[in-house]
């Protein structure tokens, strides 16, 4: 076993998706194998963005970690656990902020997109502005060192990484490891329409509790070559997003390699392509779905393996903040 | 018993000096005896201002403490808690950062003021930005409703109102009533020198825990009429700290109002004059000095005394966040 600590997680903000499945579900299944992994259902932070919703963050605690269970995540090799009941992130949150400035957090780039994206200007919340901070407490309190991103996240580590210094220097410690972003290659797979990643908010995602129905629906309606009307006009491969989907999620490479040559010279028809997808997808999901629906009959075991997962991260929380508390001379009696 | 509740409380930065004593001190010996009463010393809070020497905050917790005791706060009226000991306002102060915006932080005249005085600029950390939002939940976990402040601190109350409705809007609840302001009519003590606000950090405080010579000191050093050269020469009143604390800390006014008109009509000596608010100043402060050496010499009870203000504390701060988790549909299990 390695002494890697794996950090990573989900804001619970809906059902997830074959984002989610090639961005981080399958990597978590394998990195679960090889070191300890905890795996954050980020209540606390989904508030951030939704905390005139609740409800919305609430509800899909429970559909997130079925979701998890359902693509394999092992909660006996897995532990995962639930932000808002782990009160010592807050309390580091509440001490990092020392440590970083406004200035500093304006630059994050991450957060710069995000706030000019929902126009937020200086009436950003603050709980919204501060969330690389509370992202850097989340990786601390377990001092998880391996913490698997996209790209585009890799300010969020960045800024993790000054806390860390700063605070290591500040109260002359170690207690800290620095953390290492995990890039996952695939972290951004394109929704179903074609124009943007995979999201909920956009209507473009196929969820891994979709019905055989549903999928087949939303593979019947995906984005195309807008120029092949006819089955005999040769079609365009890039930009299609069946062959994009056929790349990632069909392991037969020489059929897909078939398929694109048959595609361009004309002669394969969108309806024959998306069924040929459908089944690849179906086969896919299929199984997630049964375990799904089958973990959902009884939501009270599932609760009962966050809660386990949950007092488990818990002691170590209280040890780290009880390190931290040491070397900032918060210990009274 | 009325049914306010008092909060109200100091951040540990040096043991407390006169201006804390009639600005604040002696209003809550009363107030105990008329409501409810919490009084916090807030290390989170000033370790804002001061995290990188821990210790300037952590050695004065005991020192605060045997100052209240001193003074007759009794803890068996007053409830005397740490607030790092509550991580419940920590929790509450993340919830709070969604409902404030960064615009409105900066817009806190106190908090404008102190960033210019410390010429923080955007570089100001933003724990020190936001501090108005943790005092807010200082406030609201013991749902505090008088709050004793100075006149320029009213934009604190004004801020923590503002989060009270924001809250209750956004989460349908009346869980919090809102917090009025107690004006303190003696705020601002003068420092010896005559040239600003008793402080610490200004060298030009008295301190309740002085020794007899230590006050004499600065009493014989205080500022008082700077043209009033021989004793026969007539001496201004206004501006002279000497009569300054003789008003406040003098009971015979008849007295005081006879040196007024002796000194400014000449004859009046500074040093006799000072003798006098010596034995004045004496009288207020050996009392609370002795009782200061003694409690000073079983800091574990001293220490005793804050552990069971704040375990009391505690159980009001989880049933307040209970309640807040639960208006917020933060309950799993």
């Amino acid at each position: 076993m390695n002494k890697e600590i794996v950090l990573t997680g989900d804001r619970p903000t809906g059902p997830l998706h074959l984002g989610h499945y090639v961005g981080s579900l399958i990597n978590r299944v394998t990195l679960q194998n090889q070191y300890k992994q905890y795996i954050l259902i980020a209540d606390v932070q989904a508030l951030t963005d939704n905390y005139q919703h609740p409800e919305k963050v609430s509800e899909n605690v429970l559909q997130v970690a079925l979701d998890y269970l359902a693509v394999g995540i092992d909660p006996e090799k897995s532990t995962i656990f639930i932000q808002s009941l782990i009160p010592q992130i807050a309390e580091l949150t509440i001490f990092y902020m020392n440590l970083v400035t406004l200035n500093r957090l304006k630059r994050n780039p991450t957060v710069k997109t995000e706030i000019q994206q929902r126009g937020f200007g200086e009436q950003v919340p603050i709980g919204f502005l501060a969330y690389p901070i509370s992202q850097a407490a989340d990786i601390t309190i377990v001092k998880g060192t391996l913490i698997p991103v996209g790209d585009d996240q890799l300010p969020v580590i960045e800024q993790t990484n000054e806390i860390i210094r700063t605070f290591n220097n500040i109260y002359k410690t170690n207690i800290f490891p620095e953390a290492k972003p995990l890039i996952s290659k695939a972290s951004r797979l394109t929704g179903v329409d074609g124009k943007a990643k995979m999201s909920k908010s956009l209507s473009n995602a196929i969820f891994l509790s979709d019905s055989s129905d549903e999928l087949n629906k939303k593979v019947m309606k995906m984005y195309t070559d807008p120029n092949h009307l006819h089955v005999n006009d040769p079609g365009k491969v890039e930009g299609n997003v069946v062959f994009t989907y056929l790349d990632i999620f069909d392991n037969d490479k020489e059929k897909v390699e078939e398929l694109k040559q048959h595609y361009q010279r004309g002669g394969l028809g969108d309806v024959v392509l998306k069924k040929y997808l459908f089944e690849i997808l179906e086969k896919l999901i299929d199984p997630i779905r049964k375990r799904r629906e089958l973990l959902a009959q009884n939501p009270d075991h599932v609760m009962k393996i966050l809660k386990d997962g949950t007092e488990k991260t818990l002691k170590v929380a209280e040890q780290t903040l009880s390190e931290v508390k040491n070397v900032m001379l918060l210990k009274y009696y």
